[in-house]
């Protein structure tokens, strides 16, 4: 008879010393790990996790793009499966969490309801997805892509990195181009811890994030045209100064950011000045736009908010404006159900939480396309990501495992 | 028996004929001129105006740093000089008449006397000052200060340029390299007409500019320091975003130069952010402060108004800032009896006038500490300086050298 899930806990101890053997390879000088996909390293990573989920008992199958899925079976076979995951792949100089906290927890999950005798209906898997990160071969998250059928495989294969090498190729020369046909096939849910990469759980003291989705984004480039002219010559009321221009712009954007609820993000990054001569009026300035909310009608609404008041005040300024969109991209929203059950599982284990909106992407926005899907995040020191210097409290990571824990049982029956 | 210089007007062909003719020594493509300092083509620039002053008869001496006087006699040889000049450098993509139209402005003043037999007391001298630009010395207007005792002699013949070519050498290599002593003897009166390098004239109409003096001026770097973070997860309101500080000090830096009368200009051309990236809340930004007022003591107060605002700003954003002073050069205010002069001048010719201060710096601003100084500034085509497309209308630069003439009588006696 099976034991109640419930009580089950991971180990808290093997999961640090886990993700610190993980962190060993392509440990960057900085105290973070360049594990770029694909790469020999990648293929040390892989092969590290394979060989624990063997030692755990668990089934392994590779997909045709690379997906690593160890298998803990169910009493029903025919059940689909529950998923849980993330990936192995960072930075060039990234840190030791981003990615494989959430497969190492996955992980840990299976060995955690071993030791406490539980059985699911439901087989429960834990997924490496391929090339998160997206920094070898141009777009990121392309194999949760073709998973959940964003993508199709075959163009998928033939994204090739700057020197040539195709994904096929890659996947061949690390040993991982798998003969499982990718997704296709019906998934019960699929969960994924991550660290927040982001400061406001660390900020309000709360252990774990329930991830509503993930936020809309669009980014557009603004050119401000002045006019050129000498600074000790051309008196101010005859100016047309496009740098004054574009830092009204800059701090009209900051404060229309604050008049949303809930609040987008809204972010001047990158700004250039034309020609950027002591002694000289700007006579141009471009600048981009980032910005993010969880509503894509919500971001709608306030990317013609920001071409407005950038319009507004050029034409106030007597100065041109130009705005050009770079990108979009919509917004993922989890299922009521998971977010519930995530929330749930941390209100049994006692856990601060609080409901948050991813910032960045993630495999599951991919995966919330093909299946009912939830985030747990936990606190990150400071908010660093993307960095060496990332790092996060073994007691967080572990209080997150322990709710990726109940939310799969819940859903394995 | 003397004729009255009131009834003498210079010849407006002539001196356009031969502003024409000097613009063709260091012709650039695009229709100016580049003439850097104590080069080939200085010299031939040189040599052409010395035929033209020998040819007019008058008496060529050149002082120990290159400074040409072309003398014509007065009826006391005894009696001080008036000076009037300015210079034939320019600068590497200059234009056809910032500095050389000084100059053949004073030879044209003192053909025209002799066209009209008109005697003067005090002789009068057409000066060429060596390197006013400072495009290839580091320091501009040397000789000029060297003439009025600001700057030693032998500290300005060792400058070198970025070949190690001194001063000195560079005036034996064009032969420029004079025996008489320079300064050290008194001066009646100096007085410099000069195309306006800015848009005041041109834009209200007016023919002269009679000058007051030149800007007191002040330049300083400003830090910001902000915290890096990333554009889609860090909350509006835990982010320290160095830009947007810095957008809110360019902002208030340009309010706070239309709050004073007479008004300064305050400019920030040269602004860099850090890192730069759109996906990047800004950590840092650098940016360059040039404000500039007619008063000495008025732009101190400017100056602490800005340091005080972009403090404040920075203050109130939770943001780091240093501000470091540049650079500082007092104002130059020119003789009042000079300065009556030219209105005067101006006025008995009928020509529009205004007064102004002049943005930038001239040789006149050196000579106004070893003599009763004036400037006459005529209109250029939309303010454009330094600048290979710099333009001016004939009448214009006629009408100046007219006001030159009467001035340089008036003082001749």
């Amino acid at each position: 008879m099976s034991r109640d899930a419930a009580d089950a806990r991971i180990d808290a101890g093997r999961l640090w010393q886990d993700l610190m053997a993980m962190a060993e390879i392509g440990a960057t000088p900085g105290g973070g790990c360049g594990r770029i996909a694909l790469t020999e390293s990648d293929r040390q990573a892989r092969d590290l996790f394979v060989s624990w989920a063997t030692d755990a008992g668990l089934t392994v199958r590779v997909d045709g793009i690379g997906n690593i899925f160890a298998r803990r079976a169910g009493s029903d076979p025919e059940a689909p499966p529950v998923l849980a995951g993330s990936h192995l792949d960072t930075q060039p100089l990234g840190g030791r969490f981003d990615g494989v906290y959430g497969v190492l927890a996955a992980l840990e999950v299976l060995r955690a309801l071993d030791d406490h005798g539980v059985e699911t209906r439901a087989p429960l898997d834990a997924v490496v997805w391929t090339d998160e990160e997206g920094c070898r071969f141009a777009a990121g998250m392309v194999a949760s892509g073709v998973f959940a059928g964003k993508l199709k495989l075959n163009d998928a294969l033939r994204l090739a990195d700057p020197d040539g090498v195709t994904i096929a190729d890659a996947l061949r020369n690390i040993g991982y181009a798998g003969t499982a046909p990718v997704g296709g096939h019906p998934v019960a849910a699929y969960f994924e811890a991550h660290i927040e990469q982001g400061p406001v759980l660390e900020a309000e003291g709360k252990t774990i994030g329930v991830v509503l989705g993930a936020q809309s984004r669009r980014t557009c480039r603004v050119s401000v045209a002045g006019e050129e002219g000498h600074a000790g010559t051309l008196p101010m009321e005859r100016r047309k100064d496009a740098l004054v221009g574009a830092a009204r712009m800059v701090v009209a954007l900051n404060g229309l950011a604050f008049t949303y609820e809930p609040r987008p993000v809204i972010t001047v990054g990158d700004l250039r000045v034309r020609p950027n001569s002591r002694n000289t009026v700007p006579g141009g300035c471009v600048f981009l736009i980032d910005a993010r909310h969880p509503e894509d009608a919500m971001l709608d609404r306030i990317e013609a908010a920001i071409r407005r008041a950038c319009e507004e005040i050029a034409a106030a300024s007597g100065l041109g404006i130009a705005i050009e969109g770079l990108s979009r991209s919509d917004a993922s929203r989890f299922d009521d159900r998971c977010v519930a059950t995530v929330r749930r599982a941390a209100e049994r284990l006692g856990l601060p939480h609080r409901d948050i909106h991813s910032g960045a992407g993630h495999d599951a926005c991919n995966l919330a396309l093909a299946a009912p899907t939830g985030m747990i995040f936990v606190p990150c020191e400071k908010g660093i990501s993307h960095n060496e210097t990332e790092n996060a409290k073994p007691d967080d990571l572990a209080a997150g495992a322990n709710v990726l824990l109940q939310a799969m049982a819940e859903w394995a029956g």
